[in-house]
This record gives structure tokens, sequence and C-alpha cells, in this order.
């Protein structure tokens, strides 16, 4: 990875869970350590157990630390279950999986938040312990709680939409609650204001992007910026978690397209898959915003890194001639 | 063990930590299940980590459940430590050492206390869990803690003082902090009022016993019983734990006969070791109660259903001669 030519540029992602800590992970091979800020939802973030668990931070944080488990998107590589065994045999919920070692994660935020500490200080230091160089931010400090809205059971909190009901119930909507009275944490408008690009990452537009987007601030610092938008949609399917069935739930086809249109007041381009080559100009003529065409499927590993440098590229391109 | 003939008849232990566990296991072994009643101290119950952690119950539940380190005094047997070594790479805090299977149970009974459920009805059900046919009751559900006040610290909570300071601070008093305030947890009143004999363990006076005595009614409800205590103290040491410690700095020479002092408006009769034979009269004579010599030595382990048998059987004859 190392005879890569190294880009540079201030650059901020927008991201949600596996998705964005993969195309993350990729920019993270080309861009200088101080030019990359990863700005990540919390929306999924809930009380289990009595932790604090950042489902989205933690998956960031432990792919940018190659530490993630290499398949399940979620967790550490290596993990063992000896906790959620006893759990099993008190007759607890085991329906959101948490490992040893992840748990030790979760034991000492939650200590540190209870003492006072903000969520950004203290991921801050957590990357500082695990030796990630690139700057790791939630969105906001203060409480923003995805709820899923759903025909079956009404209103649940995501994480039982997601896990424990496995994404099944009919999505009606979406609402993040505690979004309007929340702040952007410090650093996050900063690093926007200073990127010379913002991209979002292949992360679910409904329930990673918009809670993040949500966010008072956010969409006012974005205004001036070249931003530029992977589709998570690849032919009309995910490549991991929930997204297409959300847009055909929600009665919209999903595409790349609507992908598109979902971010359309945002975009200075957007970013399809070789699969949806047909869609390009679709887009281009809709939103008038350039589309770059390329493989975003970020599978081996190293893979990563080819993604988010045509994409990089891409963007730094419309950023010297659209600002 | 099962050659052993069984004795009969309700039996309430009021007990702290190991010492306690391993005097209530050795009674286990010998009396039907439904006549042991354990009530064990909260006083060192406390939050870590947003979990709710109470060693002496846990300690006492591992040991009749048999999963109990064999050493070490607290923990269970094949632990492995995940969790702590991600809070150590976090730079978090370790001197409270969490092994990864007994923060399942802290997990689970963080969880159950948060939706409501009472501790003694999740040790309850804990209990069946693990297999414990005993009944293991905290003497209140409210919260009732051990503060330390030290020379060097001021008052120090309670596992600070023992776990973190590893009690070398210079012991000045006790506080109960909410004992007060607290009510015996249901099931312990009835089980004392319907006891043959209660039995002291020989745990910790200052902070094992005291606190449970603390809770309003506990005294109360003795004081019509056949009350023994067994000495945690032998030979002016005490086999684990800051017990003799702490009645040298209180100002007490530590012996069998400071517990018995101790405890002396409660007690028909008081249980000396072998080697503090030549105390016995001396108690004998200032209490004006019975004493019994034997060996309380409680290792290796099959020997602790020989001292609680004696025990047991002194407190028996007192409770047919007395009452």
């Amino acid at each position: 990875m190392d005879t890569v030519p190294r880009l540079r540029g201030k650059t901020v992602v927008l991201s949600g869970g596996v998705g964005g800590a993969r195309f993350a992970w990729g920019l993270a091979r080309l861009l200088p350590p101080e030019d990359l800020t990863i700005i990540v939802n919390v929306g999924d973030d809930f009380r289990h157990f009595g932790l604090y668990i950042c489902p989205d931070l933690d998956i960031v944080c432990y792919t940018l630390a190659d530490m993630e488990h290499p398949e399940q998107g979620w967790g550490l590589a290596d993990e063992t279950w000896h906790a959620m065994a006893m759990v099993e045999r008190l007759h607890g919920p085991t329906w959101f999986r948490l490992g040893d070692g992840d748990l030790g994660t979760h034991l000492e935020r939650t200590r540190r938040l209870e003492q006072g500490h903000s969520l950004s200080a203290i991921t801050e230091d957590f990357c500082r312990a695990w030796g990630i160089p690139q700057r790791i931010l939630p969105v906001t400090n203060d409480p923003v709680r995805t709820v899923v809205l759903t025909r079956e059971y009404g209103p649940l909190p995501f994480q039982e939409y997601f896990v424990k009901y496995r994404t099944q119930p009919t999505v009606r909507g979406f609402h993040f609650r505690g979004a309007e009275q929340a702040y952007p944490a410090p650093g996050v408008i900063p690093a926007i204001n200073e990127a010379l690009v913002v991209l979002i990452a292949p992360s679910n537009p409904w329930v990673s992007i918009d809670p993040i987007l949500a966010v008072p601030g956010i969409r006012e610092a974005l205004a001036g910026k070249t931003v530029v938008a992977v589709s998570p949609i690849i032919g009309g399917q995910t490549v991991k978690g929930p997204a297409a069935k959300m847009y055909r739930e929600m009665g919209i086809e999903p595409s790349a397209l609507a992908v598109a249109r979902h971010y359309r007041d945002l975009l200075q381009g957007f970013v399809v898959d070789l699969r949806d080559a047909a869609l390009a100009s679709v887009i281009q003529q809709e939103l008038g915003i350039p589309v770059l065409i390329t493989d975003t499927w970020m599978q081996p590993k190293p893979k990563r890194a080819q993604v988010a440098r045509s994409v990089w590229e891409f963007a730094h391109t419309l950023a010297r001639t659209y600002p």
C-alpha cells in the first residue's frame, strides 16, 4: 500500500457503520492522517445492560485500527463470548451480541460518560489508545436517537428494529429523536468548513446519513462545499443492510437514482457503480451534476483504497472546477 | 459427602463474602436445601462502569453453585479477562478486576434492576439458573453503602478502601449510608422468625455483619432467637481480609474475645477455634454464654462441612436448651 502515491487536501467523510468504515479505511490509505476527518452517525447509539453502546463509532474505530471482525460488519476480530454465555445462562437478552473485548470499550466509555466526559473527547482518547491517527468525530455529543416507525410494532428504537427484529418490520418512516435540540460536536463544523471535499460514504441514507444531516448546523455548513455521495445501492440492492428494503417500503424504487434524489440539495457530484452505468445520464440530467461511474465494490480489503481513490479524485476535480 | 447424615431444622446464616460463602457451602452439604437461608451483606455493593456489582452476593452464589475461583476469594473459576484487557488498553481503571463471565452476571443484574426488578427477585432467579436450591437473600433491596472513615483519605466507599487502596488506610470508623431508610428484603424477617438457629458466619464483624445488623428490623427479629457466631479471628489473625487490622485501628486488641464482645447483645453461643481455647472461659464468664471450642479452619474444601456441622450441632443443642 505504501507504494500508492499519497493525495493531499482536507477531506471529511460522513459515515454510518460498516460501509462507511470500509470507505474511510480506503481513504486512510491514501491521505495524510491530518487530512482526514470522519464524522459518524450516533443515531444507532443506545443503552443496553446499563452500558452506552455506539455501534457506528465502534465499527469505524475498529476498522481504522485494523481490529475489526473481517466479515460480520461489527465487533472485533478474535473475539470471545464468555459474558454473553453467562447472560444466556441467566436467561437475559442475547439479541445484541457483545463480545468480551468489545465490552471493555463499552465499559470504559460508559464510565467516562458518567464522569462527565463528552463522547467526542472519549472517542479522541480511544483513537489515540488504538493508534488511529485520523480524526473520528461523533456528529454530536447530544443524544440523537433514530426511531424507526414500523407498521407492525409502531415506533421502534433503531437497534430493536435492526438487530432484535432483524429489519423484518415494514418501515413507514423515521424520526431522529433529540436531533432538533442537538449541537454539532466540537470540531465538526470547523472540519467541514476546512474541507476541500465532503464525501458521503456508501452508508444507509435513511438511518446512517439522515441522522447526521438532522443535526442543526450540518446542512448549513455543507451548503457551500463540494459534496459527493457514493451510492450504497448497486443494481437495486444494498451490499449490506436494509437501505433497499427501506426505499421499497417508503414507496420508492431502490436505485442509485433514488439515492441521488435523496441527497439532491446537497450534491456537487455523485458516484454510481459500473453496474448502474445506465443510470448515470439520468441522474446527470435530472440533478444537473456530474456522475462518476466506477467500480465501488469494496471487497477484497485492498480494493477499498481503489474505490476511495476514484471517489476522492473525482470530488477533488469538482472542487477545483465548481466552487 | 452423601454419606454424611443429614441434619434438619430451619437455619439462617448471616454472611459477608468468602468466609461466609465457605461456611454456607459447608451447611449446604448437611441440611436439606429448604432448611437453609443465607442472608447476605449488600454494604459492599457498588456501581462501577455503570454496572451494579454485588461482591458478597456473587461470591456466595458462585460458591454455592461450585463455580467460584478456588483460591482468590472472589470471581469465577476458569475466568477470562478480555474485557479488562481492553479497559486497560483504553487507560481505564483496572483496580477492580472484572472477569468476562462474571461481567455477564453484572450485565444481566443491571439490566433487570433498570427494568424495576428487585435485587432479591433477581438473586432468586439467578440462583435458579445456577442450580442453587438454597435461598440466598440480600438483607435489603434498598441501597445500604458501607463507608469506611479513614485517617488518610477521609470517608471512602468500601470498594475503594478494600480493593483500590488494598485496606491500607487507617480506619477511624464506619458508616452504613442509607441503612436507616432501608427495609429488610421480602423473606428476610420471615426466614429469621422461622429459623431454629441463626448462625453468624466467620465474616468481618465491622463491614460484613454490622451492615446487615444496621438494617432496621434485623436486630429486633434476632432478639428472641438462638444466635451463634463463629469468630473470624483465630489467634489474633484473620484467615482473609482486614478484620484484625480494623480492630487494631479502632483501638481494640483483635481476638475472638473482641468478636464475642462485638456481638454481645445478640449471642446465645459463640464458637472459637482450637487455637483460641484459652479465651473460651474468659468469653463464657464475661458474656455468660456457652462457647464451643472446635477446629474452624475451612481448608481444604471438604472441611467446611465439618466446621458447619460442629457449629450447627452446638447451636441446635442451645436452641433446645435455651429458648
